[in-house]
């Protein structure tokens, strides 16, 4: 063969090669279709017809994304890719220097998610931040300002800052590790790269003058936080499996006599007849006279709420009905409902309304719907919707929650509850999600990422080594969405351990003084999509890596708990001044502070100019109005707005809310609450100002 | 509506929502294609173009197959379903109970894989057996006498005997949680479960009259084992990564002094200008005259090989001509040649003959192609043949051996040499994986089940707590398939424990004498497919599951490693009398023994009438004809074949080999041995019986 002949092929052959490896399935250039201010969607390939947020019927609050101040997308389109190979759908986000990365789903080690490789996947939390858990909400959030949700219920595969790119324009430095002292196993990259495998996904771009105005618009593009009812706020006990009736009122009387906040009693496994598999049907043995019993507790303001898990009892009274539609796998011989069925949601409303609703019962905890590959139905499992078993795992929490929250819609009223598994979209639903992890500061660090991706989490307590733990498990609980001690294992009372009895009663007690600041905050969430317990790295004035280890409660309190061994610690106080909580003392001013609170009380500080109103020491969620205190801070003008509304049902998405203004001046010991003309208010019996510093 | 309408409504949508459930792409029904005796090919579905057997090119080793008795499939084919569905294709397999199942990839904790569940993924061992580990294995060997190899590139899950179907036809019994004590998380299972995720698969199915049987059908279908060259049984050390040739003279010397084995010298990253990434070019700064150095060990009858990693140095010799024929990512820097390709066989070739191959080096241990999310190119990666990232990962590995291999085969040289990743079909390559993950124990579960899955291991040795670790490491590393001490990271020699340095030398110095032995072993893996080193599971008389620290090497040695801190050990002895290796006396007969033996000797079992062919001691493996004693164990007629060919080249697989018959009759004392009519001997130069049961 002739040279030049040679050349040639070898050239042909190259071009060949190289128009290869750019072959992918024919993607229409991206269209960045705007539906609300700073809210784009893009189509890339051909989407799963079912994705994360279409199962669940919830609906964009335009009109508060909308009130958002207008950015546009911070990052060069040019530089981001997103093409469909080998039947998975390739995405590349381009990163700068000391970009950081949030959110990518409820991580329980980490808050900084640049340098991470997960995939997403619903799974009971296994012990390291590898997209195995409860909530592995495919959305990110960058310090640049913007932020993205694959809508997809798939498995998706993200190398976040970890991959580099033969054609990188920021590539690593090159170094010989026989000779370079500082080589590394991790060279820096500059790719966001993301693989959902299938043909296409649905992309959705949120910018933001602020990180927190990009959550805020994921947040109210899944439809706003959900608002609990009032008292879902208070103090819930959840007592041991196989609890009577009568040892339920042994348990509850233990409250009373000690003066302990109780809201909520939660029954675990045994209330059924089976379980598992479940047959949601009373055992009348440990509950002969249901409709008694949670009678008798709603008399006393206490609510009841149920554990159930997803398998239905073959041989239940809703066997039968419901078994067509089920899925081809079992789950601990339960029967799996495909809840995205409406016939599903009518057999089984039927059945939860019947033994559960109509009764009283406030609301559910709805267990182990994360799955475990060993226990829930595996992927191999298919639906009789269509939906594959990859998809129904990461959407069967979700559809739970979107199903109990539609048979307490009904009836216009609120339910708030427990839920082991969620994911993008279940933002307006009113579950909070745990797990049996238990792992102190990690439930912490989880509490942080919550905020970054749409979801609640508590850091239930069961219980502890030492009653320094169990003290400072309770300190951190009461400051969360969800003040529970769950102990359905061992029983354990919040006064088990004697020496810190009364500094636990403490902290319970002002959990309930906290009701309308909290309940405030959960407004804020509902209405305008801010987290009511948030990272430090979405605070403004707040510079750096975001700690795992302290947090934002409403608009105005910063948490910095104490784990168990700890006598002092570190504070990263946001710039501006802080106070002290509980004195009203100047603690510093945008700086790192070394606290030593002694065992009594968890670290909370006051941002300059906050308002905390308070209810007076009480038990139980007030049915009726009382007195709020507002507790002053600083030494400058303060304000803030208080909501309110009946507490229990939805006719506040009619406009059936009252927000109140706090205005107080320090200097002349004044304040003031002004409800707007004509404004409706039902907690509230007076106002008396405090000023908490000197 | 009337009743009848709506009832019939709903049967319509109940007729619907069954067929959804059992739509699938259109599959046809599957043909059982037989391909050779007891071996069945199926394809389901549309698989893959690139599959893990015919990217590599090697070829069943058909007669090998039907010399064996032909049993059909013992498994009820209307019971197995195949599937496409959602993208990916579902297999299911019916488990008997009681059924076992082995294989399933290089698994470092457990033998038995039935209630496990995998994704297999080409990874480093992460310290589960979840499916990430070096040599992925899709092949399952079923106690029914029947195996599986499901031969696609993918991430394939597997739940083996996990899942529990609603259509089950042996359900496990339904339990309450709240009221019986023996519930189980983990119901009993019927199935054998596989995603695939791709539009297709082949499968082949493989019978046998044993498990045995179906592993050598397994083993011979990918081409039978390899067949090392004779110097690759001696003993391997590797020397610290930045040794010069001055340090590895010493280090030889040092052997030479002390009289301890020594065949293979080992160099690591250091040998070249820069590594990683690498530029495969000696450093003549450490080694001015590669080939003086290489000539000079090969005067002492020792070898040279060579570490290397996947990834080119961009300012290497070769870079500029391999660049286009790369992956889209690299690893530390290195780009990534997509060894699928002619072009890169050719270029990379060329490279490593010119560096090492003509020099004498006589083969390369093949770091990190096994890859680690956060280094290996990621699964977002794709490589010019059109190779995806998820194939390449499971096949990168795989196509370098077969690479280095074919360097090999065209000099008609055997090499023999290390790897960290293989998959299906390697089984002819000459390549023995080894990890970094250095738990002894497991190590040895690993070199158990290898035999499952037609790959080999070694426990190589580096480093030890104590001279009791270290005696046990090198006793088990000496009956592996690759006797080597690996001190690149702590220069460790064998005699660094000077307390056990006459036994360490011991028992190296058995490895040495064993050659003939060994080499026979793996003689009967290339030309009939019998694993060299065995799971009991697999030897005739063994019942019940199969012990993680036990295994037969070569036709008649059990090996019951020790590990440290023990003094004592079970050993279940299968049917038959077995005689103690060392005094030929009875140790037991198919049952349990239990023996103490010391520091000294790591215990050694050989059957009834086994004959056991050394050498006398040595240091190196002999160049030409050395005098054979074949040791004869218990009291009846005992026979042998021993393997004899050149011990270099290929020519064996032209007929250029000679099995010797040995017998021996205790009674009278006397042995003979047969060399057929015409055959050569190249290794043998005489043949003396010892009679070793009194």
């Amino acid at each position: 063969m002739p040279v030049t002949l040679k050349v040639m092929r070898k050239t042909l052959r190259l071009l060949a090669i190289t128009l290869a490896i750019c072959a992918c399935d024919r993607v229409k250039a991206p269209v960045y279709e705007r539906v609300a201010s700073g809210v784009w969607k893009v189509e890339v390939g051909t989407p799963d017809k079912v994705n994360l947020l279409n199962v669940l019927q919830t609906s964009p609050k335009f009109a508060a994304i909308n009130a958002l101040e207008e950015v546009p997308l911070p990052v060069d389109k040019d530089k981001i890719t997103m093409e469909v190979f080998d039947g998975k759908t390739y995405l590349r986000f381009p990163l700068d220097r000391g970009e950081r990365l949030y959110g990518l789903g409820l991580n329980f080690k980490s808050v900084a998610q640049r340098g991470s490789i997960k995939r997403l996947h619903v799974d009971h939390y296994g012990g390291s931040d590898n997209g195995r858990t409860h909530a592995p909400v495919p959305f990110f959030v960058s310090s640049k300002g913007y932020g993205v949700l694959i809508n997809s219920a798939r498995y998706i595969d993200v190398y976040a800052g970890t991959s580099v790119r033969k054609d990188s324009e920021n590539p690593p430095e090159i170094k010989n590790r026989n000779a370079d002292k500082d080589w590394s196993a991790r060279p820096y990259s500059d790719n966001l790269e993301f693989l959902v495998p299938a043909k296409g996904a649905e992309l959705v771009f949120f910018s933001g003058k602020t990180m927190l105005d990009v959550v805020k618009r994921f947040n109210l593009y899944n439809g706003g936080g959900p608002l609990p009812p009032k008292w879902g706020l208070g103090f819930w006990q959840r007592v041991p499996a196989l609890f009577s009736e009568e040892d339920v009122y042994n348990e509850v009387g233990g409250f009373r006599e000690r003066n302990f906040p109780l809201s909520v009693i939660g029954l675990e496994p045994g209330w059924m007849t089976c379980s598992y598999p479940c047959s949601y049907q009373w055992d009348t043995g440990r509950f002969p006279d249901p409709d008694g019993f949670v009678g008798r507790l709603a008399d006393e303001g206490i609510k009841v709420n149920l554990w159930m898990n997803p398998g239905v009892a073959p041989g239940c009274d809703v066997a039968r009905e419901v078994r067509p539609y089920t899925g081809t796998h079992t789950e601990w011989n339960g029967l799996l409902p495909d809840y995205s069925l409406p016939e599903v949601r009518e057999i089984m409303g039927r059945c939860f309304r019947n033994n559960a609703i109509d009764k009283g019962v406030s609301g559910f905890k709805m267990d182990e719907n994360d799955g475990y590959d060993s226990w829930f139905a595996p992927d191999v499992a298919r639906y009789p919707s269509g939906i594959s078993g990859e998809q129904m795992r990461q959407l069967y929490g979700s559809l739970m929650q979107r199903f109990m929250t539609e048979l307490y819609r009904e009836k216009n009223l609120r339910t708030y509850g427990l839920v082991r598994a969620g994911n993008a979209g279940t933002t307006s639903f009113p579950f909070v999600i745990y797990n049996d992890y238990y792992n102190h500061r990690d439930f912490i660090t989880a509490l942080v990422n919550c905020s970054f991706i749409g979801v609640l989490w508590t850091p239930e307590v069961r219980a502890s080594k030492t009653s320094e733990e169990w003290l400072r498990r309770m300190q951190t609980v009461c400051f969360s969405p969800l003040a529970m001690l769950n102990a359905w294992a061992d029983g354990t009372k919040p006064w088990s351990f004697p020496d810190v009895e009364e500094r636990v009663k403490e902290v319970m007690t002002l959990r309930m003084r906290l009701i309308p600041y909290l309940y405030t905050a959960f407004a804020r969430y509902a209405l305008e999509g801010e987290p009511p317990v948030r990272a430090m790295a979405l605070e403004p004035g707040f510079e750096g890596e975001a700690p795992n280890d302290q947090f934002m409660v409403g608009e105005s309190l910063l948490v910095a708990p104490l784990f168990a061994g700890e006598t002092e610690r570190k504070v990263i106080l946001p710039a501006g001044r802080w106070y002290d909580f509980y004195t009203g003392e100047l603690a510093g001013t945008g700086e790192v502070i070394t606290v030593a609170p002694g065992l009594d009380r968890i670290p909370v500080f006051v941002r300059d100019g906050g308002i905390i109103p308070m209810f007076d020491p009480m038990t139980n969620v007030p049915a009726g109005p009382c007195p709020v205190t507002a507790c002053v801070y600083g030494k400058r003008a303060a304000a803030c707005d208080l909501y309110d509304d009946d507490g229990l049902t939805y006719d506040y998405e009619k406009g059936a809310f009252t927000w109140i203004r706090l205005t107080a001046d320090p200097a002349s010991a004044s304040g003031q609450a002004i409800v707007p003309e004509g404004g409706t208010v039902w907690s509230f019996s007076g106002y008396e100002f405090k000023f908490m510093t000197k």
